[in-house]
């Protein structure tokens, strides 16, 4: 026996953002019926950064994600997160495959964004306004692309250069710069920056708005004025994540929102437990983390792709 | 960049149990000082079997060890444990090496029970008990062989052809085989079954005895009468996994051993802190559940081991 080696461009290879937001939809529809397992973060600060552990069980695999985040990295010209995955047989628990989680993660964050979208945006939504245009914009605009008839795509990031280079890479879509006001117009909003203070404005936001709220995802970070989360109904990914680290962790810190006001999990709406959007005015809000069934689901998709595939590297890790 | 590839062989080859000694204690004492971050055990129960996440960091070295433990794994042809060690540049988060845990963990398990025999069983010490003659056997027998002067090592294993595989394979040392009772009037006895009730009586021990209890590892495991721990002075690795899943744990919840009795933490010990064995009459207890900064001290010494003899196989997984 061998474990597969996948990097970075096989892993990209094999990524279809359709086939994602399929297996991710599932990965959520199974969690939700109480199926799989998923432990708490593992978390490990270090002087200029820090590491995550993200084990999860789904039905028919097992995989653990070890992905760091270190922001000073652009000084060593190295992206700032990088994330390895190993993928197991859950049966023997053999490890079929270390893969890049890198790529992964990109896709199954705007899979999953999408996935709240297609529950929580009005069904006709037609604009779609990005607030940060680093790494994660392109898969929020793919994702979002897959599930809505996009006419138009608004993006605003305070750098100039970095708005540029996503707009030349997406010719194939209608993506322009906007005012940020403006951006907070659109139908759906995906919010994408590393904020620490609230960026998008209550009195900009209209009626019927859903916004995914993706940058916050460790203590201190927040993108929305909280005022915005007090009127809408705020569906999240993990209630523990959700609360320590997600969007609403500052507001709950300051009082400003507590855990009874969350309306739903994604889970809990996926499989139909809640009710996603039934009211054309609300203002829905996802507050996305980041989860470890995504990266399983994923993880189980790639592996299966580049065993059809075959050629790649492996090697025996175990000895076996 | 690329990330370094180290199979069984290769780790294998690079461990030399005098180093592991060497690295583990020094682990010890830079984590007895307070230095150094060790999140809890991720652990992942699936049908057949778990996972553990295990990362840590200590000065200059960050890893994560992802390991299974899937007991009818036999009938698969396959370990019941094999591990997986991602190895990290602290400094950025790169992962500089993905590694074989499994013999990192066989060879950091026997060096850090030899240390506590170390600190805690008789300076003259000649003779060694062992109680299952598995793989782990072979990783005691070398790493106590390393710190005492070993005149005999008696072995007790309920299967015959185990105890002759362990005899023949160390044809260097004298290794017999015992009665379990004899086995027990041993200078050092280490303890390495899977077993769910105890198995050394009371009666058999004798004054002065060292004990490693090192096959507990999850809830409703000993091989201990309870009574020997009431009289020993009790020293463990970590305080949490120990009270859960150590030797002390069914004691705990049976309320025949109370948290305050732990004498102390072999960190506390190794760093002096605290006294180890002060009286040639005592018994001495080193509940050892394995934590991951021992992993992560041999994954160090392995990686830079490897990085000297060079030419080993590397993939760039996160692309950069």
């Amino acid at each position: 026996m061998s474990t597969l080696l996948l990097d970075k461009n096989a892993v990209q290879s094999m990524l279809n953002m359709a086939d994602v937001i399929n297996v991710v939809e599932e990965a959520f529809t199974v969690w939700g019926q109480g199926k799989g397992n998923m432990p708490a973060k593992s978390y490990l600060p270090v002087e200029h950064g820090d590491f995550r552990a993200m084990p999860a069980a789904l039905p028919g695999c097992v995989s653990m994600k070890w992905v760091n985040a270190h922001p000073q990295n652009s000084s060593h010209n190295l992206p700032t997160v990088m994330a390895i995955v190993i993928y197991n047989d859950p049966e023997t628990g053999y490890p079929l495959a270390v893969m890049d989680g890198t790529r992964i993660t990109a896709y199954r964050t705007g899979a999953t964004a999408a996935i709240a979208s297609k529950y929580l945006a009005r069904r006709d939504s037609r604009t779609l306004g990005i607030v940060g245009a680093g790494c994660q914009a392109y898969t929020q605009i793919l994702a979002h692309a897959e599930v809505f008839g996009l006419e138009q795509i608004n993006v605003f990031d305070i750098s100039k250069v970095a708005m540029g280079r996503l707009i030349r890479s997406l010719p194939e879509f209608s993506v322009r710069e906007c005012p940020l006001e403006e951006v907070a117009t659109s139908d759906i909003i995906c919010t994408l920056t590393p904020s620490r203070s609230p960026v998008i404005k209550k009195e900009w936001i209209v009626a019927g708005t859903h916004i995914n709220a993706v940058g916050a995802d460790a203590e201190g970070k927040e993108e929305l004025d909280p005022s915005i989360l007090r009127e809408a109904m705020v569906v999240i990914d993990d209630p523990r994540q959700a609360s320590t680290g997600g969007e609403i962790n500052v507001p709950i810190r300051k009082g400003l929102f507590t855990i009874d006001e969350i309306y739903a999990t994604l889970a809990e709406v996926v499989v139909g437990k809640k009710q996603g959007r039934t009211d054309s005015k609300i203002i829905t809000i996802f507050d996305s983390t980041g989860i470890a069934i995504e990266d399983a689901a994923v993880a189980k998709l790639v592996f299966e792709k580049a065993q059809q595939i075959g050629g790649f590297p492996s090697v025996d890790f175990v000895g076996v």
